[in-house]
């Protein structure tokens, strides 16, 4: 069924936005009574389509039982990408559960987004709100701003993906790790972090894990991850 | 370091398919010395260009050392999808080892391909073999050709990812199985395998598994078994 978000109620009813009513008139063409899904407060609505005057009205039927969410916070930390390739990771991150997304500044990354970020940044949520819809999800991963390496966030269990280090395989990390509640994740950019880079996350608690020799494409990495932590913390 | 796959050795030099070389001139725009690898046989070997009556030649430098494969054969088993679908799982299984595709024919596969077979696998072919160049791998991944599910073969460890299976999720599989050298893994169609399907598949050793009540795109589940077949076998 057709999932939406919300973020008010009033009477009976979930108001929802342009973009979704259009979706639902337009795109979809519900009619008179058909059913759809409305998330509010991240609890998930069964709910009614009526038109009154040519307007959709969103009319809630009953609170839906919540389907299993996801177990850990993730917040995944990744550099600016070429487009196609940033999207492609909000899109299936969003599906495999992430839960915060930080873009972070890096020496070596290649593209640049400067004045335009407010136009980026809302772009997207509005990509990770449509994924959170057709994954079924409860709640739609949070965005960052563009953040300094300087100002990165540290967390219950913090790894880096690292191009230099051997040994510490992902593997080993998870299977001997105590059970975590939040996780964050950073992943370079095509060239790889640089030296002090991964210095400095080190010092701030970030353990470097090799995913082994195999060359994944940097939108791979975050798809692995995620798919990793999803399986090892499956009830 | 780009990377091709030949088929052909001849004096010290390797023979390239005609669009390789059409890359290695007008794509990437190598001059004279520039190094390349060229995959022989399963084994890479560094090796410089040069040209001869504006003709490219590969001539081998030496061979080189081997770079860590993949453990286990992985055989995916997928139903025919939209074109872009279809590709991208191709793309992303090669990048995560996998060993061989097979479409298989299911009752609730929308898409059709008929009489365009021929040109289709082609196709899917070459963008296997490019995807292995890129992720350096030294096998290219086998297609086969679109297989009844009465034809479909067996291997060390058969799963099959059910909709309607509750119990057997795939941690419990993994971690509770012995070491396995190849496995088949079959992924419905978006609609889901039917319960015929499905019994036969049993029938003939397929583990049905689920992989929790999430819900992901059928083209994310490949990567996401894939990634965990990985995970499960690294060294």
């Amino acid at each position: 069924m057709q999932r939406y978000f919300s973020k008010e109620k009033k009477d009976n009813k979930f108001i929802l936005q342009d973009s979704d009513y259009h979706h639902i008139k337009t795109v979809m063409r519900m009619k008179e009574n058909d059913k759809v899904i409305v998330v509010y407060e991240s609890n998930p609505y069964l709910c009614k389509i009526n038109y009154k005057d040519n307007l959709v009205n969103i009319e809630i039927i009953k609170k839906q039982e919540k389907q299993e969410e996801f177990i850990n916070e993730v917040t995944l930390i990744i550099p600016l990408l070429k487009e196609q390739k940033f999207d492609f990771i909000l899109q299936k991150a969003t599906e495999l559960g992430v839960s915060r997304i930080i873009p972070v500044k890096l020496e070596r990354t290649v593209v640049k987004i400067d004045q335009k970020e407010e136009k980026k940044l809302a772009r997207w949520k509005s990509i990770v709100k449509e994924a959170s819809e057709q994954s079924n999800r409860n709640t739609i991963p949070q965005i960052e701003k563009l953040t300094r390496i300087e100002d990165l966030p540290t967390s219950d269990l913090n790894i880096v993906c690292s191009t230099t280090e051997k040994e510490n395989k992902i593997n080993k990390i998870f299977k001997n790790i105590k059970k975590y509640d939040k996780i964050n994740v950073v992943i370079g950019p095509e060239g790889g972090l640089t030296i002090k880079e991964e210095e400095y996350l080190k010092n701030i608690g970030y353990i470097p894990v090799t995913l082994g020799s195999r060359i994944m494409r940097v939108e791979t990495v975050p798809i692995y991850i995620l798919s990793i932590i999803n399986y090892e913390n499956m009830e």
